[in-house]
């Protein structure tokens, strides 16, 4: 298919077609407004931008609703804009997130399985636009979406009216590989995936063509993802897990094949998966959020054979790949909604293998996905929760420091708590792997400090818990002094010993 | 039936009838045992208590999972003797509580639903005794269980030996209302429950005969649920709790049929299920863990139509009654395993209204349920957050202040953190009620600061929160400060401002 036409197939939107600027006009002050893009991927490259482009001379507010994170700095520039009133479930922008910082833009933060249930639950007022990136509108006016589903579904449903942004640059042979399914109101239908494989609904979204105001084209590609190459201290971490699911398979508790993984992005999961692809593991398989460069790795090695995710979020290099081989590719992976690949109930009937990245983690397992010194808002908890709640193993891992070593990332008590020592199995840093299954707070406690904790804070934090159980409790801590290591960062630039005992 | 031979119908273990003293020999050293009870209910009453006595003169120490709390100090008494090494997933017993909170016992703090999951993962050693009270033993060898369901089929599935402990005390006519359902290895089956009246499984409990050791006869009844009256404070919460769904039912986001009802056992829910009865709202149904006194005056009010558990709970007079009136109310309860009572995918699939208590939250919504001051452990998280994270709505109820109004219970940020802001949706105090939902962090401690702190600490809050502001962040905090009151209350025993910024 050549020209934008022959990708309108329900033929009374073919007059539907606009400018960029003139969706932009659609948008008044307080709209709310629930676009595509998840993980960088299918998001709205002409629309939001267009918007962002008017309100340097046309002030107005909206509420933004993604699937997750937004590629081609359209948050940035949108905050840059002051368009942003409210901004949810999640973001990555350093623009953006200095105005969630700095209490200009309303941020919140969300389990990403949830924004669906909120917005069914008529919480928000009415949704007035959804902005849907898609290959192909269908004879029956349906969607195909490009390279993910994230919420776009829920969006198409609820919005008053839709804006389609059709990107020339994906190929229409990308209509297979996705699956909608509308679990609908209370009580919600059951969810039938016993696999990463099963296929439970249909390959293109719903639409209520009348609810259609514009049909804008593009052919932008993806943002691409960003991966560090894999260094000594990912390697590090990526070796102790993999020999810890060794250890698994040789004591009868995992297969060979293991159980679904789901991996977060970020250099650390990189390595974990490019590890599989050396290794003696099988058959392995995806239920996961994102599928990235090593998902395409583990696929092309025979290791893998089925990925299922929300979004497809990978290097430049491997975005050409993928598109020039996608026959080879088809069969392999499917993204869904991310209320299902993310759904609680599908991620403990699969038993899933959860690996996640802390921002840091304490002496008693809990961790801290998003708040820098408990104030500050990173990028969100997104899919972490959804995850670690009800895996098989909750998988959390990091690095043990920061900021060349005046942040230890392991440290007495977490600043803020997202994942509650309840829901977290296994951490991992570049020094070792603490397996605190099963174990109670004081194990837990020694444990980290023995396995994970740099060598520069391991004194520290043992003499903290040694005078903390002095004081006796469950949980020992000494509340005066929990946080101090962060007030020593403040005052001297480090969180190192010297300075918290001086 | 009269005699227990006539409960024990599967003939050959009638050989097996033993005494309590002679099935306490079972145990050993290390011994990983699993029993029956689910707050206080259907719990060991003559096997646990005789290992306790044993124990005085010939000590041993064993690991002890049960569904939740245990009836009869028999927590105590076992914390007493020394036997207790660990113990898992929940506990409230003020002896055993403190041997956690001094070190001696090591306890882990588990939500409900997912000792199942650590079991079958193979995680502890063999599970190598169980021991279940029943009401009868079926002509296929199969048990009723009797007031609870807990964790009871696990245990029997995968213990090596089994003790039953027959409770004459509960008529066989109890036959009838339990529903069991293995969901099995993964991919586990799907759970099909659709309403809370949905049956799914068997009315009784599968057990290989071959592993039964002993068969141990009691009439002992179980503890009774010891309920304070509603007083002004309790009153004062329900009655938010009903005005705000009469609210949601006004602007139609609720039927007055509601949704699924949860609630945790202490005064505050059964002022607000107590309140149910006088309410407006017809056609309730309960998904929740425990069926307390106020489930048994819903149904006889006719406002209550069914009621899902995992144990009845109820006070002594209330259980007469229950007994002598069975016929009443066997068609419109069901008890089920409690990875189903509190199953993620079927909270969430129901749209479950969860109603639970904190002992304290802060002012961003994050909520404590089990550490006083961070450290002593009060009872363990139970279901609250197998609840709080997929439910429609997540409520967290708790009075203002404790011990004489010398402690907040709404406090700058919470010492532990159980269930996260992201997971609680509504706050109510005998002062208001906050509806958190699609706030940021900023939204929420403004109102929680002017609907639910007590008047005492209000202007303490305010000037927190003010001067956290001023220094930024998403989620504005003074870290040096933020565990203050609690440094204030050892001090001068209180929290009240005047000691804290003194
Ligand atoms: C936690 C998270 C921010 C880590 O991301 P990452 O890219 O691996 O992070 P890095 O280790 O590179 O750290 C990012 C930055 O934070 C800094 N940092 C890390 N830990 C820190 C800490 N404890 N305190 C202060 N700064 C810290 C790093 O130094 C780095 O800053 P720099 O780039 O200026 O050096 C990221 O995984 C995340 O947002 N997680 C939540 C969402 C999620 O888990 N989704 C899962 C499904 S995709
Ligand atoms: C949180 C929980 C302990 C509250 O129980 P409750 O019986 O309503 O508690 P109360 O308000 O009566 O408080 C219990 C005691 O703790 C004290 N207390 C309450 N808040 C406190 C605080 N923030 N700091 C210190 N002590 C506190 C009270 O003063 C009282 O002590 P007292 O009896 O010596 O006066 C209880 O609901 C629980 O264990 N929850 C977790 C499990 C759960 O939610 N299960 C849900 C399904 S059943």
């Amino acid at each position: 298919m050549n020209s934008y036409q022959d990708r309108i197939l329900y033929s009374s939107l073919r007059d539907k077609v606009i400018s960029a600027e003139q969706a932009a006009l659609f948008f008044k002050d307080n709209t709310i407004v629930g676009c595509s893009g998840f993980t960088k991927a299918g998001d709205s490259k002409a629309v939001l931008s267009a918007l962002a482009q008017r309100a340097l001379t046309d002030p107005l507010q909206i509420t933004l609703i993604t699937g997750a994170s937004l590629g081609h700095n359209t948050d940035g520039n949108l905050a840059a804009s002051n368009v942003l009133k409210r901004r949810m479930p999640f973001q990555v922008d350093p623009v953006l997130r200095k105005k969630v910082n700095n209490g200009e833009v309303l941020f919140i933060d969300q389990h990403l399985s949830e924004t669906v249930e909120q917005l069914r639950s008529k919480l928000y007022d009415t949704l007035d636009i959804a902005v849907i990136e898609c290959a192909l509108i269908k004879e029956d006016g349906s969607i195909v979406p490009t390279t993910s589903v994230g919420n776009s579904a829920t969006f198409a449903t609820l919005a008053n009216k839709i804006i389609l942004e059709i990107n020339l640059s994906i190929p229409v042979t990308v209509e297979g590989i996705h699956d909608i399914f509308d679990t609908g109101d209370f009580p919600r239908k059951i969810i039938p995936i016993m696999a990463a494989d099963s296929r439970i609904g249909t390959a293109s979204i719903p639409i209520d063509p009348a609810k259609v105001v514009g049909v804008v084209i593009t052919h932008t590609q993806d943002s691409p993802a960003e991966i560090a190459p894999p260094d000594a201290q990912t390697l590090a971490i990526a070796g102790h897990l993999l020999d810890f699911f060794e250890h698994e398979v040789k004591v009868g508790r995992l297969k060979k094949s293991l159980l679904p993984l789901q991996a977060g992005i970020g250099k650390v999961a990189n390595a974990v998966l490019g590890g599989f692809v050396e290794g003696d593991f099988h058959d392995l398989t995806m239920y996961s959020e994102v599928l990235q460069d090593s998902t395409f790795d583990l696929l092309d090695s025979g290791k893998m054979t089925f990925a299922s995710g929300s979004s497809i979020t990978v290097s430049d290099a491997y975005y050409k790949k993928i598109w020039a081989e996608f026959d080879r590719y088809k069969s392999k992976i499917l993204l869904r909604p991310q209320d299902l690949s993310n759904a609680a109930g599908v991620i403990r009937r699969l038993g899933v293998i959860a690996i996640n990245t802390a921002l840091e983690c304490d002496m008693y397992g809990n961790v801290n996905s998003t708040h820098v010194a408990g104030t500050n808002m990173m990028n969100g908890i997104g899919g972490s929760g959804d995850f670690a709640r009800n895996a098989y193993l909750s998988i959390f891992v990091t690095p043990s420091v920061a900021k060349n070593n005046t942040i230890s990332r392991i440290v007495p008590m977490v600043s803020h708590v997202d994942h509650t020592e309840h829901d977290v199995d296994i951490i991992v840093t570049e020094n070792g792997l603490a397996d605190l299954r099963g174990l109670a707070p004081r194990e837990r406690a020694k444990l980290m400090i023995s396995k994970c904790v740099h060598a520069d804070y391991k004194d520290a934090l043992a003499d903290y818990y040694q005078r903390a159980v002095k004081r006796g409790g469950h949980t020992p801590h000494l509340l005066e002094e929990a946080f101090s290591w962060y007030t020593s960062l403040q005052q001297t630039g480090s969180m190192k010993p010297a300075e918290v005992f001086a």
